[in-house]
């Protein structure tokens, strides 16, 4: 399978597909391995994650490389990187707390306790996008791995240059490499991941993800989505103009808007949404692509090519129906090879517009003006997406009291798109945007175990319930 | 629609079914009522079901009596009625120690905090089967109450004639009213729900469970399925026999053996082998059927008609292929219209005989020799199914290191089939008994409820990511 570079246009890479058969016996291979990966205990396998980070560190410089290739950026490139890496550390540390002794327990009857235990899911499979390939890779492999599954991670096709570099990593960790392997495939590859693992950790689109529960369904296997949004953000009148316009800028512009968690509406204030547009602009007027030089400029090309026409059809919808270009792109640019999006403001957007109403994935802020907080509230409720939010005030109080009616599993508040730095909260994805339970959080290792109890009786004389249906019995 | 009588085999009970746009109706004014049910808060849950616990407890008399014409038997009908005035309580309580204030977290960054809160389900749709139409109606109803959820529950269509009588109960208590309801309903009427609510538990046979997966997977939303079982029993050589004998008898033929948690298999080691099976024997024939007087006699009929050729065909299987019978029937027999089956005991079974593989659903006690503990656990687990066990032996210890190898999230330890009376221990359903989390224990309320976090930003300046993205801005 060939694949495009982002900043040239060009299909300079390709990769070799598995044959449904070499998956299968990927996945019956790692199976087999999780056996002794759960058996050995939360010390064992906190050991070898510390040696994969070592093996990961060795090679940064080579991962760098291919996912800026893959994905045209160097800034959130080695984001990703420091980011994988502190959270090696972290999720060990979370597992430690999450895996304590459970102690037997009593009951109401006096003869009988209660002592519960945790099994992994064997095999799980990651089905993982092209925005932040290797974070998206991991979010749910390290928990599971953690909580003793052997996980099998399918990239998207997009961008699977990092793939090799991981692999390598992994193969440097022979026990790792037992229970844990990454795959490039596109969507067939990842339909025949869903006949042979237990569990499927699916991040992407809505639209696929509604496939990949579908599968799941046939092959009655739990599933858990992490899709699309269309993130809010409120601007009270008393919020710090200057700080909201940054945050929201970072929220919406950083990786090119190509983020599940990106900020694509700001809904300001009637009395400072002109001051706001301000701000926003000047920001705007100061950021450069990087098309000319990769460690140059801050906004990378779209990654996905098809992504370009969604890009432009909204903008053009938007500024038919209306809307102002304050400034910006009104589509996105060839420049070399690679397709561009400025950073672009928009106003006097209306919910008619599909700029305010589907995901959009570019660096594109429309900001709406309203009149009271109940509206603001309405608007940013009139989606079918509940990812995440944001609200801006003078006070954490007055921003709460608006966050708490938000329809989301996450609200930043005097900041944007939070949950990109800090995965420690528990939050769940409301309407559109997801399926199951939190993904952050020691919590999310829930998902890839199942619940044991073991329900003991004590002494040997008959429970009640046994002789109260040999009725006859009794009577003799 | 017409409702067959399981002791006479008359349809001498109907009711009405809804349109489509009677449910719409139905559960858009749940909805409606449920933010208030939410936002008055747990303790003010608690109260209305204490309310409601009161008005079940004036119509013990007639639930009794239609539970026990749905189901044809009346020891389990008031198994049924206790059982669910006692787990009001008891979810009360459970949903005291849940639903504790979550303080403020500190994290890694220090101008960041957190605040995890939790938001339920709007509308819960409950889909309940015949086995146990009381019970199994509100096992998942009475949590998701308490979460803050409105359900509406549809049993089975087998067994309707209870639910007029729960909702003069639930008439009786107006605030409950509001966000609870039953209607009665076949698959069409079940798959309506699925459109209107926002999360489905089903409770039922895993080929239906399959439809509503599928279903679920449709209109995106959460389920959870508690299907079928083939539980199987383990008697070491060091166990009590008669004890073992009355537990595995009492937990393979309550309620006639139609229970997912039903003890299907019995694996006896040689050594006792022929000593257990005279204890069943000796249980078997002291039991009556209750066909000729309802209060009188263990075993009531088949409660829905298509099981008949399910139990025949298992048992018939069984015989041709070698299986020795014991005591009890070799095929249901027609009594005055009602369809009953005899405690049934057969040994030489083997796995090539449906009745050691599919679920039969009748007081059948399949027993199977084994030579050592391997052996048995293998056997134990050569199932699609793996809802819960049973294991006994001489000591606690002895049969736990059993029970820790058998696949399924229960297992009782010298008794059977305790998840019939105890509630409080987490456990989740394995292999194809199930999808999702608990429905046992506190935890099982998380299943209603999505989780939302705070991510509060102190302080005015700009976090460190916000300026990163800048760099061109820092420069200057």
């Amino acid at each position: 399978m060939k694949v495009r570079n982002p900043r040239t246009g060009l299909y300079d890479y390709h990769f070799a597909e598995l044959s449904e058969e070499d998956i299968a016996a990927k996945c019956s291979k790692l199976s087999l391995g999780q056996r002794h990966w759960s058996a050995s205990g939360l010390s064992y396998r906190v050991n070898i994650l510390q040696q994969w980070k070592s093996a990961i560190q060795l090679q940064i410089g080579a991962l760098e490389d291919a996912l800026s290739k893959d994905t045209g950026r160097v800034w959130e490139s080695k984001l990703e990187i420091n980011l994988l890496v502190e959270s090696i550390d972290r999720w060990c540390k979370m597992a430690e707390t999450f895996f304590v002794p459970i102690p037997e327990k009593e009951t109401r009857i006096p003869f009988i306790r209660l002592q519960q235990a945790w099994e992994p899911v064997e095999l799980v499979g990651v089905i993982s996008p092209w925005n932040f390939p290797l974070l998206l890779s991991l979010i749910d492999t390290i928990p599971a791995l953690l909580a003793g599954s052997a996980v099998i991670v399918k990239p998207s096709e997009v961008t699977p240059r990092f793939i090799e570099i991981m692999n390598s990593t992994i193969a440097a960790v022979p026990d790792l490499a037992k229970v844990l392997s990454y795959i490039a495939g596109d969507g067939k590859t990842g339909a025949s991941l869903i006949k042979y693992c237990k569990l499927i950790c699916f991040t992407g689109s809505t639209a696929t993800g509604r496939k990949v529960y579908a599968a799941a369904a046939e092959y009655m296997i739990p599933v858990f989505l992490e899709l699309g949004g269309k993130d809010p953000a409120i601007v009270l009148p008393s919020a710090n103009l200057e700080q909201a316009a940054a945050s929201i800028f970072w929220g919406s512009t950083a990786n090119a808007g190509q983020s599940c968690l990106s900020i694509e509406r700001v809904y300001a204030h009637a009395s400072i949404h002109d001051e706001l547009i301000l701000h926003l602009k000047k920001i705007a007027e100061n950021i450069l692509l990087n098309a000319f030089d990769i460690n140059e400029g801050e906004i990378g090309p779209i990654i996905f090519e098809n992504q370009v026409q969604i890009i432009n059809n909204h903008l053009r919808d938007a500024l038919e129906k209306g809307a102002t270009l304050i400034t910006g792109s009104t589509q996105c640019e060839n420049i070399g090879g690679g397709n561009y999006c400025r950073p672009t403001i928009l106003s006097g957007v209306t919910h008619q517009m599909k700029i305010m109403q589907e995901e959009t994935f570019g660096p594109i802020i429309p900001v709406m003006r309203y009149n009271n907080t109940a509206e603001a509230v309405a608007l940013a409720n009139d989606s079918i997406y509940g990812l995440s939010g944001a609200v801006f005030a003078g006070t954490t109080e007055e921003a709460m009291e608006i966050g708490k009616q938000i329809c989301g599993g996450a609200i930043s508040i005097n900041d944007a798109a939070l949950t990109a730095i800090m995965h420690e909260g528990e939050k769940t994805s409301f309407k559109l945007s997801g399926i199951g339970g939190s993904r952050m959080g020691a919590v999310a290792m829930r998902r890839f175990l199942k619940q044991k109890v073991y329900i003991i009786k004590n002494g040997m004389e008959l429970s009640p319930w046994t002789t109260q249906l040999h009725r006859k019995k009794k009577l003799e």
